[in-house]
C-alpha cells in the first residue's frame, strides 16, 4: 500500500480500484456522433461529473481514507482546499464514519464551503495565503492527530485518481490518446500510472488554461516553475503542479496543451448541446484542446476525462436570473 | 397497424417498439439520492433528452415513417411544426431515405429551423397562423403525394411516444405514479396506453404550464377548451391538447397538475445541479409538479419522463455571453 510520500505505481492504482469499489460509482462512458464528426476522431468521454460529489476527486480522497489503519483513521483526516477536494474528503470520511477537518480560506466560494458542510466536514477558516493554510493544517494535526490528505501531492490520492482512466480503458480497450485537465496533477499523474499498465502505447495530453500555465512552463524548462497566477474560468484548475506529480508526468512523456478560456467556453457549450451533460469548464478544457489541435488526433481513438460537473455560480445563468 | 386516425391501443405501442428498435436509442433511467430526499419519494427519470434528435419526438415520428408501405413512403412525408417534431420527422425520414417536407411559420426559432435543415428536411415557410400552416400542408400533399404526420393527433405518433413509458417500466418494474409534460398530448396519451398494458395501477399525472392551461381547463369542463394563449418558458408546451389525445387521457383517468414558470425554472436548476443533465424547461416541469405536490407522491415509486434537452437560446447563458 502506498504511503502518502512514496512514489505510486500501477499496482497502487489496481489496489485503489479494489479499495474504493464499495463506495465510488463506476461512471458511464459517453459518445456523440456529432462531436466525433466535428473533432475528426473517435471520442470516448469518461463521465466523472456523475461521480459521487460531482467530480473525480472522490476517488483519490476515498482511497486515502480507506488506506488508513483503523488506529490511524480513528483520529480523522484533515486537508486544506478551496475546491472540490475538501468536499470529496468530507464525503469519503463519512463513508468510514470518521472526522474530517477542512481548512478553507476566507475568500472561498460559499457554494464550495456549503458542499463541505453538507457532507459533514468540520470547517476551519484561515487567511487566504499558502502559509496560513499550512499553519492551520499543522495546528489541527497537532491538536487532533488527524492525518493530512493533500489534494494532489499524495501517493494515495494519485493512485485513486488513476482509477478513472483504468475504468475508461476497461470499457473502451486500448486508446491512441487520453486527454485530461491538469492543475495540481493528481488526475494527470494517476492517469499516467493507469495507462502504463493497461494501455502503454496511449499518448497522454494535459489540457491547461493558457493564463498562468505553470505546467506548460515546467515541462518547457524541465523543472517546476511556480509563482504564476492563473486567471481562468476553469475554477478547478488554479493550483500549481505538485512536485511528485511533475516528476511522474515528465517520466511518462506527457505533453501539455494550453487552451484559452474562450475556446474552453465554446467547448463547454458543445458538451452541453451535444452530450446534454452539465460539465464544468475544467472538464470542457480537454475537449477544447482536442478541437484546437485536430492534426494531433485525426482518425484516432481518444479518451477524454470529463472531470467534474460542479459549475460555479455565475458561469451559467438561467433566463430571468440576475447576472 | 394503426392508421393515422384510428384509436390506438396497447398493442400499437408494442408494435411501435419493435418497429423503431433498429433506429431509436434505448435511453437510460437516471436516479439521484439527493432529489429523492428532496421530493420524499423514489424518482426514476427516463432520459429522453438523450434520444436521437434530443427529444422523445423521434419515437413517434419514426413509428409513423416506418408504418408506411413502401408505395406510400416513396412520396415522402409532410408536417407543420415550429418545434422538435419537424426535426424529429426529418431525422426519421432520413432513416428510411425518403423526402420530408416541413412547414414552418415565419417566426419560428432559427435554432429549430436549423435543426430541421441539418437533418435533411425541406423547409416551406408560411404565415404564423394555423390556417396558413394547414393550407401549406395541403398544397404540398397535393403537389407531392407526401403523407401528413401530425405532431400529436395521429395514432401512429401517439403509439410511438408510448414506447418511452414502456421502456421505463421495463427498467423499473411497476410504478405508483408517472408524471409527463402535456402539450398536444402525444407523449401523455402514448404513456397512458403503455401503462394500461404494463402497469395498470400507475396513476398518470400531466404537468402543464399554469399560463394558458388548456388541458387543465379541458379536464375541468369535461370537453376540449381551445383558444387559450400559453405564455411560458416551456417552449415545447405551447400547443393545445388534440382531440384524440384528450379523449384517450380522459378515459384513462389522467390528472393535470399546473405549474408556474418560476417553479419550473427552480426544478430545471435542480436537474442540472443534481442529475448533471442538460434538460429543457419542458422536461423540468414534471419534476416541478412533484416538488409542489409532495403529498400526492410521498414514499412512492414515481416515474418522470425527461422529454427533451433542446434548450432554447436565451434560456441558458454562459459567463461573458450577452443576454
Amino acid at each position: 500500500m502506498a504511503s502518502p510520500h512514496s512514489a505510486p505505481g500501477f499496482q497502487d492504482v489496481l489496489a485503489a480500484a479494489a479499495r474504493i469499489a464499495p463506495h465510488a460509482h463506476t461512471t458511464p462512458v459517453l459518445r456523440s456522433q456529432t462531436l466525433d464528426a466535428l473533432a475528426g476522431c473517435q471520442l470516448h468521454f469518461k463521465g466523472e461529473h456523475l461521480q459521487r460529489g460531482g467530480a473525480f476527486k472522490f476517488r483519490g480522497a476515498c482511497n486515502a481514507v480507506w488506506s488508513l489503519t483503523d488506529a490511524e483513521a480513528a483520529d480523522g483526516v484533515v486537508t486544506h482546499s478551496s475546491g472540490n477536494h475538501g468536499a470529496a474528503l468530507a464525503l469519503a470520511a463519512r463513508t468510514r464514519g470518521i472526522a474530517c477537518h477542512v481548512v478553507v480560506p476566507d475568500n472561498a466560494s460559499p457554494a464550495k464551503v456549503a458542499a463541505i458542510d453538507t457532507y459533514g466536514g468540520t470547517l476551519h477558516r484561515c487567511q487566504p495565503t499558502q502559509a496560513a493554510r499550512e499553519a492551520a493544517c499543522a495546528r489541527i494535526q497537532a491538536a487532533t492527530g488527524a492525518r493530512l490528505v493533500h489534494p494532489y501531492a499524495d501517493a494515495r490520492v494519485i493512485a485513486g485518481q488513476g482509477t478513472a482512466a483504468l475504468e475508461l480503458v476497461a470499457n473502451t480497450g486500448p486508446l491512441d490518446a487520453l486527454v485530461v485537465p491538469i492543475s495540481g496533477g493528481g488526475l494527470a499523474a494517476g492517469s499516467a500510472l493507469a495507462l502504463s499498465g493497461v494501455s502503454p502505447a496511449t499518448r497522454l495530453f494535459l489540457a491547461e488554461p493558457a493564463s498562468g500555465a505553470d505546467a506548460a512552463a515546467s515541462f518547457a524548462r524541465g523543472e517546476r516553475v511556480t509563482g504564476l497566477s492563473p486567471d481562468t474560468i476553469c475554477d478547478g484548475l488554479r493550483a500549481e503542479i505538485g512536485a511528485p506529480n511533475f516528476d511522474l508526468l515528465r517520466a511518462a512523456g506527457a505533453q501539455v496543451l494550453t487552451v484559452d478560456d474562450a475556446d474552453t467556453l465554446a467547448a463547454l457549450r458543445l458538451a452541453w448541446q451535444r452530450l446534454k451533460q452539465l460539465v464544468e469548464p475544467s472538464s470542457a478544457i480537454a475537449l477544447a484542446a482536442i478541437l484546437q489541435q485536430p492534426a494531433l488526433f485525426a482518425g484516432q481513438r481518444v479518451g477524454v476525462i470529463l472531470s467534474g460537473g460542479n459549475v460555479a455560480p455565475g458561469v451559467l445563468r438561467l433566463a430571468g436570473e440576475a447576472g
